[in-house]
This record gives structure tokens, sequence and C-alpha cells, in this order.
């Protein structure tokens, strides 16, 4: 090999791209989606208006939205050849593989071709058809797992009404939707994060759109990808009551375990998400709400007192989960829930990969026995 | 972000990782699998052998062949509950896009766990079922396509002969087995590729064997990946007949278009497949084989004369092609038999990163339009 370029351990801070779809800055507690706040486009925007920023670079004006509407309301549905199969692949897989399953299958039915032999027009028109299948397919994929049948998307509901809707069968209090669609919004989009990497990786071969979010869902899926909302829930369970807040804590954190929604590899400050998803549960309110501010108040104080300097927060899981359960998900569809939107952020970043012919293809160190040794005679 | 790392565009030389499976040495046109020749593997050692070495780290003896046959015999047949689903998967795929669904369908079925959750006998074991029916898979996807039936997998066949008979349905002949078998030990691995990478990427999120291994398929299927064994022969049927070749060849390069099967990324020589192809090619022999040679000795003297300096030799796609057809392979399934042997490289690579717990995690800069504008109201 020429040159090689040694650089820190997972590739940690090293440039592979420009980028002009968003960013993260950790200090500051801020990250943004082209040139909005993410947090005020969660607070004052409808998903699809989001979805057509990332997309399509810009917010649209109402007659953008009314279009973009008609546009992808027919690709809601589940194709009818790939509807006999949601039970064999539901009743064997969690619900990420049944959606890496699914949307392979369903890529293949829909036909989508390398990045590279088509148009951009062609692969926004992949993207649209992937993000707005994905939330149809994995509530699907949920009802049938639990012996229901899957419910049809309802055009007249907003994203995140229809997603309730389409998992539960009821439509859902205004509020509901309304902090739903506020999470999903907040959660297309992060950084750099290992599976958007995986997905610019596979693009960057030229591969298809459906090839790539493939990827992704496989990267999200890893445990130390992002962690999962419903940690954060079972904690708050764990504890159970005020009074056990304290030992609880102390003894998991002098155990040295972390404690699941606190502290974040980038942000040194307040997780904004955390912040707007706290204003959220308590707009909704109740008892568990109540529970989760007093014990979020006391993990901060045990941390500082426990691990001084180092800077642990809340994070996005914490009040996520909190959100989500007030909202009626079952836990097992909170790391699917998050998915149905990241899909969105995958799409952007995918068109803007597929924008860059040169392949990503780094190197590695070969450090075993010196070769060639005679290949033993058997 | 703290620290950021400018590097070449797609991370080009940039180290990810030490590894001790194997390396490509361009200049030398010399390559390796741990300490040895793949060269010399692929002429005097089975499949199955080179496949322990991949994944274990060593050759076996005679008694460790056995126990290693016996071993993977079971794992090569198809899981019930996943037969039904060949039609509706094969109907609507390509080759590999039905094996990235079977696949996915075939992992949850077994219960592959995050690589990160189990033991490293674990890891082999997925690893080992994984590789043990993509053989299986594609080959039966490929019949169901074409309205046969599949065909069971027989213990009693090497790897090679097996994959034939399973395509087939006829035992092929020893040279035509042992001729495909030589392919697949020279395709297992080949340096940290577009499609290796990814696999590894996602590994280091702990995500489970076949999360990895699907995104890999994607990234293979990318047309800058690897190209494709089939386009080299097409040339051949393209130019025809001897006397066509200069004509054919000098249009094309003067177009400034590529002549598939000759140039590559890292050798700088003679590829060595390439090499080896030829002498398996010329050992079974035929009027194609005659016309391959003819043609590739004529390319080089036109592509020295028009592209002076640019050392372009013959790559592996260029005799891969022709062994391939003269085994009875159809060029539909030139790539995915690639496939069958490389997830055996991708299983090498996926076990060794699940070792490292660092995620791979690089970065983009951001360069849009700065940030926060106020969200404008609709």
């Amino acid at each position: 090999m020429a040159h090689t370029f040694d650089v820190p351990r997972g590739l940690a801070g090293v440039i592979v791209t420009d980028t002009t779809i968003g960013d993260v800055r950790g200090r500051e507690g801020f990250y943004h989606y082209r040139q909005y706040s993410a947090i005020d486009l969660a607070r004052t925007r409808t998903l699809e208006d989001v979805w057509q920023l990332l997309l399509d670079g810009a917010l649209p004006d109402r007659a953008g939205r009314t279009a973009f509407a008609a546009e992808i309301a027919p690709l809601r549905r589940i194709p009818d050849q790939l509807r006999p199969l949601l039970g064999p692949i539901a009743r064997v897989s969690s619900p990420l593989e049944g959606l890496r399953t699914a949307l392979s299958l369903a890529g293949s039915l829909h036909g989508t071709r390398p990045l590279m032999d088509i148009s951009p027009e062609a692969r926004r028109a992949d993207a649209l058809f992937a993000c707005a299948l994905t939330p149809t397919l994995l509530t699907a994929l949920h009802r049938v797992r639990h012996g229901q049948l899957p419910i049809e998307p309802r055009d007249d509901l907003s994203y995140a009404a229809n997603y309730l809707y389409m998992l539960t069968g009821t439509v859902p209090e205004e509020a509901h939707a309304r902090a739903i669609e506020s999470y999903l919004i907040s959660t297309i989009d992060h950084g750099f994060n290992a599976s958007t990497f995986t997905a610019r990786v596979i693009a960057s071969t030229g591969a298809d759109l459906v090839a790539c979010l493939v990827g992704a869902i496989g990267s999200l899926s890893g445990p130390l990808h992002g962690g999962a909302p419903s940690r954060a829930l079972d904690t708050l369970d764990a504890i159970g009551t005020p009074d056990r807040i304290d030992p609880w804590i102390r003894e998991r954190v002098l155990a040295g375990e972390r404690i699941m929604g606190f502290g974040h590899p980038v942000y040194r400050t307040d997780d904004p998400r955390s912040l707007m998803l706290r204003d959220i549960a308590q707009g909704i309110g109740g008892g568990l709400v109540d529970f989760a501010v007093q014990v979020e108040s006391r993990v901060l104080e045990l941390l500082a007192e426990l691990k001084p300097g180092r800077e642990l927060f809340t994070n996005v899981e914490f009040y996520a989960g909190v959100v989500m359960e007030l909202c009626g998900l079952p836990r097992e569809m909170f790391t699917p829930t998050f998915a149905s939107s990241r899909v969105i952020g995958w799409c952007a970043n995918i068109l803007e990969q597929a924008g860059d012919t040169k392949i990503i293809r780094p190197a590695a160190r070969y450090v075993g026995a010196e070769p060639p040794v005679a290949v033993p005679v058997l």
C-alpha cells in the first residue's frame, strides 16, 4: 500500500465527508437540520414538513405541503404481494429484524435500482417509497406478531396520529399524536452516527437505496449504537418508589454500572432532546411524569456527588421512554418507532452520498505471521 | 467537535484496524490468507480447509477436516419454515437481493443474537450457520426463480461439486468441480474492500452476525464495488471473432471506455487470481478459452499502446467469467457465486471485529448555511 494514515480508534473525529444535512454541537447542547434548530422544528412543524426539509433541502409552503401529502399517501400502503409474507416474517423476527427483512423484500418488489444508475429524481422517489412504507410495515409486523390484523393507513390523519392509529386501531388524542410527532421529528437525524455512516458506506458503492437502509437497520440494532429508549423506563420500574431512588442509584453507580438515560458521547451539557421531551411529558402530566422528574433530579445530584467532573446529563432515552409510554406505545416498539423516523435521516444521507462518485474504502494493517509460509500438505 | 482529522477522500489508506486475516500486496501481485499465499491454498486445499483457516486461524489436520465436515453438513439444509417463502422472494428479487432477504429471515429463524451479548463460540456457530446456508439459499432461489424445485445438498460431494449439483441437478465433472472450488477459495477474501468494511462497521455496533452480512451483501451489490464477472464475458461475446478484436478495442478505448476485465485499483502487475484462473481455463480447454487468451494478449498490447504508462493488467473478472461459463454456471449466478465464498471472508472479519469494543463512528463536516435561522411560520 502506497500511503497509509494512522487515525484515532473507531475513526473518531475523522472527516469522511462534507454535508449540508445537519450537525450536533455537543458543548452548546444544540443540533440542527439544514439551517434550522431541530428542536424548533420539532416544536413548530409537521413531520412531513421536516421530511421535505431533509430530503429536498427546504421547508415547504402550503402548496408544497399539500402536494407532498398527495405524493406520499399511496406509498404508505403495503404492496399486496408482501401481505401474505408478513405473518411468516413477524412470527420469527424481532421488530427491527422484521423491518430488515420486509423492507429488503419491499425494495425488490418496488424495483429500487442502483443509485449510480438512476437520476436524482428516481433516487428521491425510492426514498419517499421507503420512508412512507416503513411506519406501515413496523406497525403491521407488530400487530401480526400479536395475532392481530394490520390496519390500513388513513390519509386524513397526521403522520404521528396515523402511526399510533395503525398500531392500536384507535385514533389517538391530539396531545398524544403531537407528542409523538415532536419526538419523531427530533430523532430524524443526529450527526454522523454509526447507522448513518453505514448507509453512506453502502451508498458509496452505488448500490440501491434499500440495500443502504437494510445495512443501517442492522447497525441501529447494535447495542452499542444508540441504546434503547425502553431501558430508562425499565430503570424507573425497578426503582419503583421515591424512597428507593437513593439506595438503588448508589448501589448501581458504586458497582460501576451505567444509569440508563444519563450521559452522552457528544453532549457536555443538557441534551436538547431531553429538555423538549420533559416539557412534553409535563404537558401531558400524571404520576409517571412526576416520578420521572423526581428520579431525574435526584440522579443528577447523585451522579455529581459520586462521579464529580464527569458532566453526566440526562440524555434523549430518559424522557423518550416516558413520552412513548404515556402515549400508549408498547415498549418493544420504542426502538422501532425511533427507526421509523430515522429512516428519513438515513435517506437524506444516502441521497447526498449518491452525489459523490468516490467509494468509501479504508484500509487495515496486517499484523499476523509473515507470509508466505508453505502450505502444509494434507 | 473537539478534534477532527482531514484524510484522503473515501478514507483511502486510512487504517481502521489491525487484522491477522490477510492482506494484498499490489506491487508484488501477491495476496494471502493468514500466513499462506491464497493462490497456493486455492491450488492445493479444499474450500472447507480454507474456511477453517479463515474462521479458526489454522488449517485443519485430517481429524479436524472430518470433524468440520460433520459440523457443517446439517447447517446446509434450508429450514422448513423458510421453504414456503423462497418462491415469493425469488420471483421478485435479483439473486443478490433474494439472498439479502432470505438470509435476513434465516438469521431471525436461527436466532442469531447481538455479537456483544454472546461468547466467541456462539459467534463462530452463527458464522458456520450463515456460511453453510448461503450456497444452498442462492442455488434454491435461482431454481425457484426459474420454476424448478430446490435440490437438497449432498454431504458426499465436495463443497463446489455440491454447489454445482444444487444449481443444475447434475453431479459435475471432477475438473469442473475443482475449477470452481479453486475460484471460490481465491475469492474468499481480498483486503479491506467496501463490503468487508461495511460488515465490520455494523459489527462494531455489537449487532448480530446476520445484520452485518446483510449490509455487506448490499455493498457487494453496488456497481462500484467489485465489478461483475459476467461483464468480461459479455465483452468476448461482443467482439465475437479474432478479426474484430482490434477495431472493437480501439473504438472503446478511444471513446474513453473501460475494457471490462482489465485494470485493478490495487494491483500494479499481474493479478494473481487472473494467472491462476487462466491456467485452470486452459486445463479445461476449448474454443472459448483459445479465443479468450487471444483477446487478452491483444488487449494488453493495445492498452500498452493506447494508454502508455497506465500499468493495466488482466484482472480477476476476465478469466473468472470464462471459468464459470466453462463449468456451466449461468451468467446471472456469477456474482452470487462470488458472494457464496466471500461470505466466509466477511464472517472472519466480523468475528475479528467483535473482539473490539470500540464503535466505528467517524465524522462529517457541516458546510451548509449557518444555523440557527428562525423557522418560518406556516
